[in-house]
């Protein structure tokens, strides 16, 4: 019986439109028609004005269609600050004679375009949350457990967006653009956490959304960018009905130094090649760590996501030995407040 | 026979004007003309137009002189990016009647004020290399091998500071006001490294400071600050002339990510409680990270020096499980390329 | 009979700590009891980190308190951008035995300390409204014409205030710092408008505050700082109860390109030197300026106030020659939206 | 006899991206192969990570490749600080029946690709002198004095380019990314000079480039960005060859806030619409603007550049009363230091 199989590829970029080292996995062979996802780090600031995230996806979007592929989900987050590297992380997925055993799944979904007054409201998380369950359909996994990382890409406000709203006679969650990031990352995350099954949707009401901070899913990571008005979302698990040897497994940290959970989490998993390390990072939103106060948060010069995912990343850097980690800012309702999800894959030694 | 004896205190700062944790200390029986020296983490950028170092050093000043006290080293960094705390360490030394055993010593010295044609070029090193062996002298430390860490305060060039010198018919070294707080952090180091016989003074030419990467100290540590025309030094070390629960010992991290000689370091130290860690971070002179590449040094909307602290305090906050750290920018001629000195101070239990 | 006479000095600063130029014009005769107010311009980045504003007021504390004085409203503006030049405004009076003519008055208050809860609320706008009609009693000003210009510093939310207010169990009107400061500044000018009768108090509820831009007061100028928790009021006009050379009056700009109102307000004053000009600059909340798309609002680099600083200190320094004028950001109901209130003081030439 | 015509459109840009207005003016009847450059302000940080220039011009390319032309002049200038508003300003011609009367003529020429160790020095300014020439003569420009604006795009260094003149046993003018952006703008107006016969070619030395402010060209502007190798240059003056409504003359701003040259400049030319206004802006390199101190140089959380550009773009936008013009940074040897050359088009009335 044949089974499903995972690879997964981490790239280095030259820029955000150096496309060149995913065409050269094209050209020894990886088919261009069996790539799920693409996860990137982009050099941009990763907040409103950000646009070396649509310049990479792009620049992607002209590299697939060359091989005349369309509807892959290409999820750039912006910001590789402190030692952060600019890369690509390919995901893709192909039948195999292989008989499956128990590893790496990957599903992927869209929603349909929000409208920008629904933007960090109750029907954003309700829409994503459809779109979670059938990316976790599309990998094939059966037990919620098994769900290690969930993907989002979602939209922002602009000021253009606004006025467009308002025009319309309906109001916007936020006026502050910068703000509507973090309020489309947070009810995306909320959307994850109800699809898992960790938060009843009766539970959660529009005033919730960037202020319980107690609501959160373990395992959601979103990213908000000014180049979609739909939510790309990518589901990695564990399956038993795939084969191959890419494991993963996640950790929660508690914390911005929370390095003990994210070894725990490394050490379940087996001997192997890091294949991939994603994580989520915020300023602790109490605006302190473990005691001490940070500055994160009244800094007017540098935005709160890009210290956290500075200084996050020197964590992971340090566990990992490697700087060319998908470390994404802004991390509401996504893991603990201060903290957040780390999902690790790993090529198990064969 | 009497010694001498080290305290050292980390008091948490609530902004660069709150002394009233150092205050307290006094009220609590700490005397202010025991203090040496205290460095101070302030919350500005650390670089040209940093006033929350100057502010800080106002402050402290305020504080000694309704004390009677002058002279007081006050080494203030801006910068604590990322979750790093602001906080004042305060180093202190009253000679006891125990007995001397070997323990932390401390020692200090200032330079003459430096001529600014002067600053970035070789009579900045043999300036700062006289004054650290006069601070080595005041520690008691007989062997070079047991100086753990020298700090050294050091002045920066200013667009008046250039336009005078200029129209004095004289050159600056340059005119780049925050390529100025460099050159002056590597000259002073190359006088540390002078000091402690770690390079022969006639190896090093006008040329090489800011140039020449493979040349540095593995424990000098310099931080430039527009408050200041001379250089304060203070030097960190073991001594056998001193006495009292604290030790110090050092690593050179590699390369931004050396977890590995950090650790090390840390275990070499007896049981007992973290009092202070000390280190220098700067962003790779190679725009690369163990191969993959880095771009804090193309950053034009964010300085090198603050993603480099922000990165390495994620790092080295891992490691130690706390933010109060006192991790400063600008490595120069610090420890090998892209990597830098660190300090740690254990309290032994007793 | 006798009468009061205003005295106006735009001092050059080298640095937030610069008050050298002040306690020159101590020296040279200048009595530090009859100076009311200074207006100063440091080079801070006029957000809620920057401490250039503390640090000037601070130094200013400290000259004044030397010779005795004490009460002085220090206001401090952060943010010089483009060419904007560091200075101080010093505003003095005094009695005097010439006949009274009319000529500009300089009347000031103070509130009490504003619970954090209460700040960008209603209860703001009342206790401001209060403070301004003392200060306009103060000035001898009779005709609410003749105010042409209400200078408010207010204070902002920090992470510990906005954590201290949780604590008790009330809430705050924003948890973002940045945010916090326009809404102080917009319930201050509310309070202007309220107390010159532009606007009916009754006609302002909480929620206008920060949105219904249309309710402004033509001559508030408000800047919020860190550095305190109540309100200094300065109020200028024209008195007939005054005597000297000096003459005020004032421009509302429409938008920020507006230079025909600045030109006619220039116009309608004597011939004479200029000794100040006073303005507020913010970008137009509508993202456009005459049709044309600005930037401002979306920029995470650069906070929207700086870019309006910059630019209308371009507009501002295009007109009248010098570039060392007072031009604040952040014009919340302090002039239509997009624009805001310029004031200009004349010396006759006599 | 027929003779040449010259356009110029003003487009505005929602992004970097939206080239859609130029493609709306080719639906319109402009032919894209009549196009001889598009002038484009962007709104990223005008530095060295502006990935919005590259944006921009792979969007164009990709829009005149639809087309079936090649060879366009895409000029981006970076940096939309203010309320600058981002636009693209189309540069087209094509050959009339009408009889040649004195108008707006344009020409275009390119460089070889320029050697990264000849950036910022002497070989520059000899490679651009000669494709300066060429788009004279292209334009068909008899009198240099019938000269107005030369814009140029040139190359800059990245740390990878440096490294790889280093790894070649050369050396590079400067291994600081964001001042090669400097040098190589300041030996491309070198080049303008020369070839306009403003300065002696044996009168410039590596040595001058980017310090001796005291020679520059009156009308060039030079524009560095990292997704071009070579020279892009445009020459836009008087010609008698040429035919329509289009007029342009230029005036020298000698300081930031310099608008009497501007205005009479203005007023040499017939009434009529302005269809352009083109300008460069720096900070004053002597620190100062007419003996007041300004902090763009000593700022390092904002570039200098920026802040110039949002200074001038103040002062223009105040004496033009519209925001969409291109105000472009970092003038080196572009008019005299802390001044610059503003070219203005007007469509006189018919």
């Amino acid at each position: 019986m044949p089974s499903m199989r995972a690879h997964v590829f981490r790239v280095p970029a030259e820029g955000p439109d150096d496309v060149s080292g995913v065409a050269a996995l094209f050209a020894a062979g990886l088919k261009p028609q069996n790539v799920v996802a693409i996860l990137g780090k982009t050099e941009g600031n990763g907040c409103v004005n950000d646009f070396t995230r649509g310049y990479a996806t792009s620049s992607f979007k002209t590299l697939f269609r060359k091989h005349g592929v369309e509807g892959v989900s290409i999820v750039m987050s912006g910001g590789t600050e402190g030692a952060l590297s600019p890369h690509w992380t390919v995901f893709a997925r192909e039948e195999t004679d292989a008989p499956a055993t128990r590893a790496l799944a990957i599903g992927a979904a869209r929603t349909p375009a929000l409208p920008s007054h629904d933007l960090g409201r109750r029907p954003q998380v309700l829409m994503v949350a459809d779109a979670v369950r059938a990316a976790i359909r599309d990998a094939g996994i059966g037990d919620m457990a098994d769900v290690h990382f969930v993907q989002i890409k979602c939209p922002l406000l602009t000021t253009q967006r606004i006025a467009k709203v308002e025009a319309s006679g309906k109001t916007v969650a936020t006026r502050d653009t910068l703000k509507s990031m973090g309020l489309s990352r947070g009810a995306s995350a909320l959307g994850v956490a109800v699809a898992l099954g960790e938060i009843d949707v009766d539970e959660i009401t529009d005033g919730d959304i960037g202020t319980r901070h107690e609501l959160y899913s373990r395992c959601a990571s979103a990213s908000a960018g000014v180049e979609l008005l739909d939510h790309e979302i990518v589901v990695l698990g564990m399956s038993s009905r795939w084969s191959g040897p890419f494991q993963i497994d996640h950790a929660v940290m508690r914390d911005a130094i929370d390095v003990q959970s994210v070894k725990a989490a490394y050490a379940r998993l087996p001997e192997g090649k890091l294949a991939a390390v994603l994580a989520k990072a915020e300023p602790d939103p109490s605006g302190q760590v473990r005691g001490n106060r940070h500055t994160m948060l009244g800094d007017s010069d540098i935005s709160g996501t890009r210290h956290a995912r500075a200084f996050v990343g020197g964590v992971l850097g340090g566990v990992f030995g490697m700087t060319d980690l998908y470390v994404s800012g802004g991390a509401e309702h996504q893991g603990p407040p201060g903290g957040g999800p780390v999902a690790i894959i790993v090529e198990k030694e064969t």
